[in-house]
């Protein structure tokens, strides 16, 4: 199925929102109702549900669980999948105890650091490996993603590595653009570009 | 002006490129390269810079410091932008270190928190509020924008005191998306969204 990255992201969206209906014991919800939580038009989500072939009785809304059901089965894999950290830092922490926190079939298993201080030892139950040990430990670990969160100034040097290690999907949350050849997935997100939207956006809102 | 928010958003992307290359000495850049570095088109680079009204030389590509210069007439503030981070564990400490540990019109000046061990305090030499002071010290500090990375679930009850507080923008790092009423910008980003999307794509290329 050739689904458009946009749609996957707010798949992903969709689902942690129905997951937390489910929680709140919630069982049926309409696509306005869901279109309002995501600040998007109902079209939209209807458009997206439709191309991933669901379709629910619309007198009472969707049914919660089913739909959280069929959007794992088109994102999730049947395994779990391990992925690792370069970069302990506060944000390589931060993602990492996030993660861990949820019920997913995504899981950190790994972290990766320069720092003797850290390589070696287990942060947040997480054992850290030294960087001369990364091509090794992915491979025995059967890690296929990694996040990136070192210094931006460090980022580029991990490329080749990163290739060497059979790595298919990399999460980069460096400043610095990454591009790998064909058969890894980069995601190049660097969080300065949102802050800047929303100052430009209130910027624009003064002045007008 | 009236410029799409990815369009911003890639304008933000570029620059950051282009300071980078000026501190590497580059002078001049084609289209094509800065393109080619953010894996887009050269003809949307063109396109997003043809937007905000920038020409260029064509022979020698884009002069640098210029277009740093243009852009960033259009997206920062003609002053200093006051920000405040709600939430200071791990990610809110990481946000703080990473920005303002850069050149920018954009200032975390003020932290909130909850827990008595960080509030009354300094951390990475910003001075953390407690909760219950937040509107007073939006209005002390003239804090225009919040960045939210406390604890999802207490999310939602952030609502208020934010639009109280007379906060014009807001970049919410929960899993819980939020509404404001107009008049408020509010850019909703779960990292989770990410990294299923990176799995998504990994799990689409094994398979075909």
């Amino acid at each position: 199925m050739n689904i458009p990255e946009k749609t996957i992201e707010r798949l992903s969206e969709y689902r942690r929102t129905l997951l937390s209906c489910h929680e709140q014991g919630i069982t049926h919800i309409f696509s306005h109702v869901l279109a309002g939580i995501h600040g998007i038009t109902a079209v939209q989500v209807r458009r997206d549900l439709m191309l991933i072939g669901f379709s629910s009785d619309t007198k009472k809304g969707y049914d919660v669980e089913v739909l959280i059901d069929f959007i794992s089965g088109i994102l999730d894999n049947r395994s779990v999948v391990n992925i690792g950290v370069i970069g302990m830092g506060h944000l390589g922490q931060a993602l990492t105890k996030y993660f861990n926190g949820r019920r997913s079939k995504l899981r950190i298993i790994a972290a990766f650091d320069v720092d003797p201080q850290k390589a070696g030892h287990e942060i947040d139950h997480i054992p850290c490996y030294p960087m001369e040990r990364f091509e090794e430990t992915v491979e025995q670990l059967d890690i296929k993603i990694v996040i990136l969160s070192p210094p931006t100034a460090v980022a580029s040097e991990l490329v080749v590595p990163i290739i060497n290690a059979g790595i298919k999907g990399v999460l980069n949350f460096t400043s610095m653009p990454l591009n790998f050849p064909r058969g890894i997935f980069v995601e190049n997100y660097d969080i300065t570009t949102l802050l800047e939207k929303v100052a430009y956006f209130v910027k624009e809102a003064e002045e007008s």
